[in-house]
């Protein structure tokens, strides 16, 4: 019977900043509302160093979220760029992986094929197949076959003498799209805003999606100023 | 009955060095042993300008492998990141893809599984399963069971009124890790060296070990003295 | 008397596409408008290699123009990383080279102001000085001070017993702005893009913009089809 | 007089774990010695993921710098990429800038010499010149002429009508590389360890090696097990 997961993110790390230092080096503090020990505040420290402008005469910039409106209104992009946010994915599948890896300023750590024994590795089903008990009978045929396959073909190369690391990387060949990975993934705002852009839209693969909601969630808990000019709903959607 | 297919790799493009106009503007010249019109020549004419040193004194760096020995001797890579070099590669596995594509340096154009139909994809055998029955046999098995089942769900999806990207975008969560994918890959001579280095070697997978060769023979021909340094085994052989 | 020098952008290396392998390995060739030797060529090569596309039943999209138009209008900028472009640039001051550093896709070999004698270096005046007596009289006190203390410098560390390089490095400390630099650079098309995207714009520094306008008139010579949706005049400018 | 400072690196923001959460999702904790709060615990929890080897049977291994001085021998830096380190550096030339801004991987948001008034710029003595009284006469004559011009642009091109950003982006042409500049820099502890292995080295330019080992100091104090293959004195000193 395959077993099937649901994605599931998890924030792991994040950027901590030391706003009593940055106060001591020059006299600024971000506005009550915003927590000074969070990325948010040292993207406006960064945008502000580049001005020399510690001061806040203007309403409308004298906030975080409006200092940061104002800034990626403007394509000052490059000030998210400080602060990280790094999670732990499980429960998506290796079509997923392999569209993320295209990313190139995310930093990805993901368990490897090649040295874990993937003979009970789980299967996450494509959301057009949710609730669909013929497609699921369909991914069910395939994750039997794919699994005796790979022990059949681990168990054959082990007996012919191959170290078990080349045997299952040999046997790997056999495993579906839809076998689950886990990795760590670390972005910085910059580079998160970006994957979201293009992931977080109607004309994304349907998991990514998915996947691009439950980490936008993430980040507005993180960072809603720095977030505030994504749409609840995919781009595109209303277009 | 399962369609095998071996891996290709061809050299599609290349840097083209307007050696004229360098000549008109330096007075530089590329030793006579060396295609003046290619990247090995831009990289001298690189490392050179960075030095205005258009004359050639001392022998051992007179010609363009000396030269390029030298400066690849001393760390200074950046020089030939200059000239690129672009293949279009066949007959490769989507885990192969799936690890070249950690080489953040590289420019990549690859077969959407979303939008193509791979009903009649093609396989390619782990290098481990060469001329092994036994094996070859548990691989077809898993063609023959992933086929049937991404036939049926695009044909039930679609039934179902979703369009046929859609369909082929939840079926693809069947197909194998060893599915033919095909791809067009750019890389300066500095990124491929980079790939080189990590994946022409006994540690690593024995298909992207193989593809690495193919890639190494290429760029040998292209560029043999960005390429000098190289070992004929994988590195790590005869340590 | 200060040496005031001009920019020059000179275009020294392209990518050549193998137009006779690529129709060998898929029958498709570029339209007859179009140079199939070069980087616009491998451009849509690498596009319709993602679909396995090779015919061209649209007529909007069977010009390598309207196949192009259509790509970058989907913002699959991704293709026209394939080919790239390199200058040998003079007569542009070390305040555009900080600027433009800061394009991290480009790559850059720069005349080394710690090993180069800089003694009778050339500056480059910023474009607000044109025809500027007054402020020319400026930028020529400075030019005559900075020498004087440049050379002033090198030779009294020389001969307390600095090795010349060493004390070049000291004495550059001196130098300003407006000194001459020149490289090589390297771009793939869509870094290009984004460097004019940004500098070829009213909001950027005047003299990184005329050089922007250098380039672009280059690269439309190159390129056209990838540079078509690109103003005249500086981004900006009717705004 | 000029006005001399010294270079200084303020730690201002870096990498916070999440130690509970990586505990309840996988039952592992880092070692007693190691912070759990910190980006050495994150590079051992992302290395361990990659293998899902979440217990520690090899005494050599089991402790979190025996863990990362084995990752790091086997050339798998990219795990450290999940950790990062931010610093306000002030007291550096402009000359440093340049050299640093060729380090890709960093962020970077800088004083702009366009937007902020430097007529009181501060200046920072090259090495070479510590307590050189003759050369220190020579840097201050260059300040004094640059002084003088930089006010002199200025206010000549804002009586003809120009707007102050556009006559102090004219006028920096005539400011020194020795001109102070300040920056907020963030790099991955990857990142880092490439900035150092270049510049933490005997053949690195004076001030750039000095600002590393200010850097290094603070990295050893952040993160002592991803330094602890760094010498205390430059690469390159003793071969």
């Amino acid at each position: 019977m395959t077993n099937f997961v649901e994605p599931a993110v998890h924030l792991l790390a994040w950027t901590r900043f030391d706003a009593a230092k940055a106060f001591n080096l020059t006299g600024w503090t971000v506005d009550d509302d915003t927590d000074p020990t969070g990325g948010q505040a040292l993207a406006e420290f960064a945008g502000r160093s580049c001005f020399q402008s510690w001061k806040k005469p203007r309403p409308e910039t004298s906030t975080n979220a409006g200092y940061l409106a104002n800034i990626l209104r403007q394509n000052h992009e490059s000030v998210v760029e400080h602060a990280t946010a790094t999670f732990y994915v499980t429960g998506v599948s290796r079509s997923l992986l392999t569209e993320l890896t295209r990313h190139r300023h995310l930093s990805l750590s993901v368990v490897s094929q090649r040295y874990v024994d993937e003979s009970d590795a789980r299967m996450v089903r494509p959301p057009a197949a949710d609730s669909n008990a013929l497609i699921g009978g369909l991914l069910d045929d395939v994750d039997s076959a794919a699994n005796i396959a790979y022990v059949g073909i681990v168990t054959r190369l082990t007996e012919q003498g191959m170290n078990r690391k080349q045997a299952r990387e040999a046997a790997r060949a056999v495993l579906p799209n839809m076998t689950e990975t886990r990795f760590v993934v670390t972005g910085n705002l910059r580079a998160w805003r970006d994957v979201l852009r293009r992931r977080w839209h109607v004309a994304a693969d349907a998991e990514i999606r998915r996947f691009a909601g439950l980490i936008l969630a993430e980040l507005r808990e993180l960072a809603p100023n720095v977030f505030q000019d994504f749409p609840a709903e995919p781009f595109g959607t209303g277009e």
